[in-house]
């Protein structure tokens, strides 16, 4: 192996960068050049790409978004489109391609490996962390703590006005970060796609939480349950009686300067990555399972699900009291 | 003087711990005994209230919130409900009357002394800075930082995806906030309810910004404004057929440990506020203009209204090239 | 069970508070009372402890240091103390102890149950990591951040003024925080206990740095390597003739708001530790491997010893080039 | 006027980008070209600069550090080394440079302006706050923010632990930082060079605070105060007996994304920088007094002192009762 592209895909995570550092100077360390491919598959299909050195991504792995860019692809979509991404590698003499995103992404690098023979290796780069074959997903760590500080300060708001407040928190169709925010940020109760029960429970919680003196409530809603923080909020509020106020996070979760632990996962995986190609693995996604690197077929990435933590689960509701 | 009593009212905001540790501690270097109200004008009028000493302010000068609440007080509406707040200050041998808030508190405060003779002194807390009287209001200087920080966390994930961020901060008649964010945060446009332009400009900056190659557009919207967030998103979209993202930051911007500049503000004004009672001083607000303490009457408060500086909105404008 | 003891012990650590509310709310769910106990052992002896119950820790997950406090004690190291301490607990009829803290703190357990058949349960509470028995303890993560944020800080300074930056983080007798630290901040070289390699190599690292381009040095140093930062700065500055500027942490990485994971690890372990008892167990901490609730006798802690992660250690070198 | 160069120098301070960024935005928009001079002085003197646009500086309103670079320069302390930077500057056919800096650094530019001619405009920044002709200098409100946020963590384990911490801030020559860190951070007594009072006065108030029943003390120490914090707890130890820690808080202070206050600084005096080439003006600092842009003569900057505010001096002392 002489040379390998890399690319990031679909929305930016924090520890994009980091990830890109680590497969850069991997592959430096082992005399493989790196060619970043900006704008990911939209980039690789209009041959936007260039040669990135060690001093490249210095100063790099504390930033958060992606210095290589993300873009939807329409184009992607066509073998014709991938036909002309491949060529575009190959001019570029690439053996391999990473691609640092989530399983959107990995869906468009496992066209392109079945299509073209390109090997391809995916990077868990996502907040949601709901991807198979991986305890966490870049970025993931970064979400939570951002979500996290926004609960701590409607918390003070909240004690000193004795107010309800729902928030809602990224995740389209995992309740990860909604689960550990609730846990972390000592919330009334949370609610996540992956437990379609009733909201109207919510309505008997905050009655017995002014029952027993609670200033305030704080309830943690995943953006894929059903009616999301709205939902909630209107059932509360025809329930009780009781004001409360929404609180809708949005992108700010994508950004910051990410935490250790999203620098230290996407550090790993960067790394595992390139070893992997060298290897001669391709189609896998690179994971950390129990401190372990895993190799995880692209596919399984989106046939397979990963569910939350069923014990976290249930410690959110007891230490609610 | 021997006792005084202080309150928060209306919404709270950051460094309102910080005045009243400052009032209780220059009233004890006096020999002041201070009551602590709490709950507002609603705990003045249910005589919920107490000695409180500076052991029990210690440790709070870092923490959001007020640790003697606030709540909105329907009942101090009335005459009826006033003369029972009277009664009870009479009752605990109170002095003089130290009201922390916005211009809403300040005229419960100012009829109270109107009525009843108790002397009352402001001290401006509230974020939004739209306070006549007072170069800066307690809070204003750490929703300015919290928002900032949404804003670059949002231009991290806006330069990586090359995105449009459309923002709403609080002010719901002032531009404030909005303004010194949007100067701050680098931000392409700025909508505050002091000028009513129309947004269909922003139309036309948008398109000039992407013809620039700039990556991404951020645009600050004050509450106040028109149509909010949602009306100049909607009328990017529908003018540029690009997509937009709305942020509205909400009630984060209350809360949060507050910045040096609240902590110290409080500081000086909680020491003032006793000063000004000791001097016999009575219905005026303390406030500092060009560093130096400033008392208005309390009327003028809401009588009169603090522009937002046209100079920084001129250079908003043209930083933002 | 009808009613339990809470202590912390040792240094302070961010989560304490988190681990205090999960006992608490574990046990109130369970029908068990808690009595929290001042100042650790030192309280223990002097019979300084209350009830607590659930909204005594209410609002404190979110905040540093401990409620319950944490002193040394030198009457706890004498046989009699200990029988004061254990007779404390007798007369308020509690049924087992809980220690947070290191393995000083346990040992200090330990003797209590051994000579006074106190059920005594560890919860691994100590910036360091250095706990044998659970991938992580409670504090570790937030330290690590704190120290990130310094390093990022200088980083920013290093890098505009071309310094060499020589930074020393917690750790006596383990490298757990200097070697996350390193891999996260993207240092040039890390220094650690547990690899007593000569200081000189630092400046073929840093001469090669120089020639390569790069603009600053960031070297990060445990506290427990042999001469410590001041140590590591004198071989740079005798063997480049570079200045450098050392900078030496200390007790600021015990402090602030407990980030996520550190929050989430410790309403897991507070809540193990009650069920431990529950479950009859005694003399063992309770620590988390892989993702499970585990439990180690106490006199393993101290006993044997839990090395850095050697792939991490290779992997910092590797992405420093 | 056509073209104008800029310039970094001397300690880099958080806001300085956000200076560059307004410099070339305003001067574009006058349509004047901007020559970014690197390394300060050094750079001036070696002729290492080049043209930058608006899009050069696009995004870097938030970063710390300064993208053009700074670095002491031996070369420019004498005439020669002035004369050839002068001809790099006719050279590139500039009109007018803009220094931004402390006195130091105005100092240099003063000489050129003297012996060549060429129009100096000084722009201050530096975190000590510490040059006449400006209420506050760029970077000073962050460099605040990072002391302060060092204070309030080590209070969590002071107050925990019952500790004494002694925290020295940066300040060589003035007690601006020592003095609203104190204030903001409720700190029982501050040293500043300004006041060289005999370091036994705290002993007395370390005693007092311990028998008033509070549970750990913050001193906080001005670099320039003759001992520095080492001094002061050698003092407290010998005479008290209790042991007390030492933190020195160093070079962070200088890096991290520049508050707000900073960055509107920065752009006020960067667009009135240009402003005052631009109207004929030469050899005069820019600054802000009062919310206002005054002009004072460089000279002047180094021949008059400005002092902190004896009023928060005196507030300092009351609150910490």
């Amino acid at each position: 192996i002489k040379r390998l592209a890399v690319l990031t895909s679909g929305g930016d995570a924090p520890g994009m960068n980091a990830a890109i550092r680590a497969v850069v100077r991997t592959a430096t360390h082992h005399d493989i050049e790196i060619v970043g491919v900006r704008r990911g598959f939209s980039g690789l299909h209009r041959g936007d790409m260039r040669i990135i050195g060690p001093r490249d991504v210095a100063n790099t792995i504390q930033r958060g978004g992606t210095i290589l860019l993300t873009a939807r692809s329409h184009t992607w979509r066509t073998p014709e489109g991938r036909a002309k991404g491949a060529a575009n590698l190959r001019e570029w003499g690439v053996d391999g391609l990473i691609v640092i995103g989530g399983d959107g992404s990995f869906h468009g690098g496992y066209f392109l490996q079945e299509e073209h023979g390109v090997p391809v290796i995916g990077i868990p780069g996502t907040i949601d962390n709901d991807l198979y074959g991986t305890d966490h997903t870049i970025g993931y760590f970064t979400a939570v703590e951002t979500a996290l500080d926004a609960v701590d300060k409607l918390r003070d708001t909240g004690a000193s006005h004795e107010r309800i407040f729902v928030i809602e928190v990224m995740g389209r169709h995992a309740g990860h970060i909604a689960l550990e925010v609730a846990v972390a940020g000592g919330a009334e109760e949370v609610f996540i796609p992956e437990d379609p029960k009733p909201v109207d429970g919510v309505v008997q919680i905050v009655k017995d939480s002014v029952a027993k003196g609670k200033a305030s409530s704080i309830i943690i809603v995943a953006e894929g349950y059903p009616g999301g923080a709205t939902g909630v909020s209107d059932a509360i509020e025809k329930g009780t009686g009781l004001e409360t106020r929404v609180s809708i996070l949005g992108h700010i979760q994508r950004g910051g300067s990410p935490v250790s632990s999203d620098r230290v996962l996407a550090s790993r995986l960067g790394e595992a990555a390139v070893y992997a190609l060298m290897d001669g693995k391709k189609g896998v996604m690179v994971g950390r399972e129990n401190g372990q690197i895993v190799h995880t077929p692209l596919h399984e990435t989106w046939e397979k699900s990963k569910d939350v933590s069923r014990d976290l689960y249930r410690c959110a509701k007891m230490l609610s009291v």
